[in-house]
């Protein structure tokens, strides 16, 4: 990178997890800070209804829409693993996303990228067949559709192998531990509140490609998206102050740009 | 139609209404008999793994693949009449044809037109609210859809004037009424079981324009396409008779040809 | 009434309404200002952890639990009329009150009344099939529950006819028509939102036996419960200035007293 | 035991799982067959019609009846593992017993014991969390509910620890590990297909308290019931014959005894 070059960072959030009744987040103030809206898809979350609203939203304030995938859980909100058999997880994928596609298309926009939610996400970092089904149901959707994960999840690798382009991301408000992984939730210290504090580790990350690990050292973490939580209370004043951050320091705030393939 | 013309009838039938661990009807032996699929969307039933299967086998077959889209609703199987908000109804429905269309996609095949299934094909017939609300599903997915219903339903006159392309069918193992109406199942008689009886019934209907009402009476039956069960006891040998009887008439079995725009 | 005798009433509000992730109302306050808790049952809100909970918050607080049974529809929030088969309705709604019994009851309380919720609610007015099979379920499951509703509803008439008690109940934010009914909530002036006009209106409602309705004209109310709203904002206040205005008013705020039979 | 006691044994098999319009098993069939019926809940399969329906034959039958609890997934038939916090399984397990109960006593009977099905069946062999969640909602359901799993399992140890009784089983047609583990369905000879055959083996595993193990050896397998499969095909010949060759045998076939504290 020239002296001259700017640097930019996608900013994604989750979006669209309300259900019939039950509301959760602030959908339209979240758009007006990300880059990028990881549209949930029906089955851990999103009623159809919701999902056409939030991507004629995100078209209006030309925010790019990912399928945020899940498992078929209304009741644990894709927070829970299920041992699902790969070929039904890959099809479940293929159906929430040509759900939300064609949802998107009517709003003007397009899926843009996969990324799965909660227990799914974790699960494609290390099980080997649902990370292979999740890849599967890109290839067989659009393997054009970036996939969105940890840096060193097991998906990311297989979907390099199979030609789909990879997108990694950092979350703003997780300490890390030195190996580059998240420290996990159930220790202390796993979730960072104070919102200048994490604006201004996103802002070190994005220019310097490392930060502080929760045990003082540095840590390098590679990311083309940093994710910013959308449904807990001062979500929003959060992603704003990231985003203020950013782009007081120069940071060019913009959509990811899925790397092509040679 | 000069003497030389051949007849031709499109034959359909509702597939891929397994879900889980339970089964329904035989997919493929159903799919060496009709020539277009009307396959389950995964809201009254219908999995994922189920509907990719079904498209593949569907593709292979040559046969048309149709979203029958549904109430919301897999312990009533669609059947029982919901009063959801038009706007909901609208959201699901665009929601479960891109759902579908991406596993047929996937399979090598597309979603070809829409049938809706059940209580929600029962309520087109009148319930305004509700016909405008699927007529307006088809537009936002792909207008050139053409939506599939009873002669007289009002979603069919609703979806002539937004430029839908229609497609009427009658149904092969019905009753029907001095007015061209089915005979509601309540009544005896409303449901003909004899496939030799039924067979040259649709004969009759294909070749004349027209069958013998419950009275006795004849009536004049517009019909693009015939429905035949796939989820009944026999349903395999009922559709096969109707479709031998039609080749020794001579009429052509083939997908039906939606009307285009001037 | 003897000049020295104490006039009570029993105040009634949807609880339990979260659904795993999706939180809904504030229980806990509520059950500080209510008598009676309509506890949801699962089929159209309440996840079992949520009920359990509830039921142990209702019992600690000496809150009497009651079965808000409800249509199987999660994402319509039983809010959408269904046109199930009677003995279908007769069966889930045994399933529901017994399944929050039990829960009940590990929590050292028990199910004290059957209030059907939503559309359902609607639907027992005037609907006979449906308002018959709410019966017959209370019947199967125990019929010296009591059902509450509106007064004029055709379920209550049904009850006494059973042999089952009945309760009727007032809406504390509705305005009414002369006849004694809702005023449809799409008329302008149909939900009122003013705390205090709300309890003064409750308090004349219980004093009385009478209320203003929407024209002006004075309209006669039989209410042995009284219903505050649990999940709009507002509504714990709104619940308190009714409570606080019964209670300096003389009136004794207590649980219904369920009539028996002669 | 003394030569003229008589040997008795339970036969249990999974009914009730019919789901709306999707049939399964040949629950009227079994139940002339079985003295234990585990009655699906809701959560996995059994749609509360079928419930009633079944529990009221199993009260005309005589058939006691069991809580056959299983993991909130129809779309999987509670086969896949799901990393459920365990309050929440405690408070689904109440749900479903409860539920299940309401409707027994609806028909006559109750709920006589508790027997998780699929994968939480496999679960609670040896997952601590879940195996106590388990336990604990027979606690607060009723203590005096046995608790039916492998000899092994150490759901059914924590059970008696709590003072929970625990009722042991085998099954008719599976293979076993000379460890008394099943040999998973994945090998080759795991489930045993010829109903002579099993029959043979069952009278053996009565009468003698072992059976012969895959690898030809022999394997103690103390069980105070007998599990024959409901739902395939054959199902119903496999249990009579298995049925006809215990009473040949001279065994008693009657509902097990749960063991009592001393």
């Amino acid at each position: 990178m020239t002296p001259t070059a700017v640097v930019g960072i996608d900013l994604n959030a989750d979006l669209a997890e309300s259900y019939g009744r039950w509301e959760l987040g602030d959908d339209l103030a979240m758009l007006e800070v990300v880059t990028s809206a990881n549209v949930a898809c029906g089955f851990h979350a999103g009623d159809p209804t919701t999902l056409l609203r939030v991507c004629r939203a995100a078209a209006a304030a030309g925010v790019r829409v990912g399928a945020q995938v899940g498992y078929h859980d209304l009741a644990g909100f894709g927070r829970r693993f299920i041992d699902i058999d790969p070929d039904d997880l890959t099809a479940e994928i293929v159906y929430q996303v040509g759900a939300l596609d064609a949802l998107a298309r009517a709003a003007g926009t397009s899926v843009g990228y996969v990324k799965p939610h909660g227990a799914l996400y974790n699960a494609v970092v290390s099980h080997e067949r649902q990370a292979a089904a999740v890849v599967e149901a890109v290839c067989l959707v659009d393997p054009t559709l970036p996939l969105v994960g940890l840096p060193h999840a097991l998906s990311l690798r297989l979907a390099e192998a199979a030609g789909v382009p990879t997108v990694t991301e950092a979350f703003a408000d997780r300490a890390y531990r030195p190996d580059g992984t998240l420290l996990p939730r159930s220790e202390p210290g796993a979730v960072l509140h104070d919102p200048e504090a994490v604006a201004a580790r996103v802002v070190e990350l994005v220019l310097e490609g490392s930060l502080t690990a929760a045990d003082g050292s540095r840590v390098e973490v590679r990311a083309d998206s940093v994710c910013v939580h959308g449904d807990s209370p001062g979500a929003v004043a959060m992603a704003t102050a990231v985003r203020r951050a950013l782009e007081s320091a120069g940071v060019d705030v913009r959509p990811f740009v899925a790397p092509r393939e040679g």
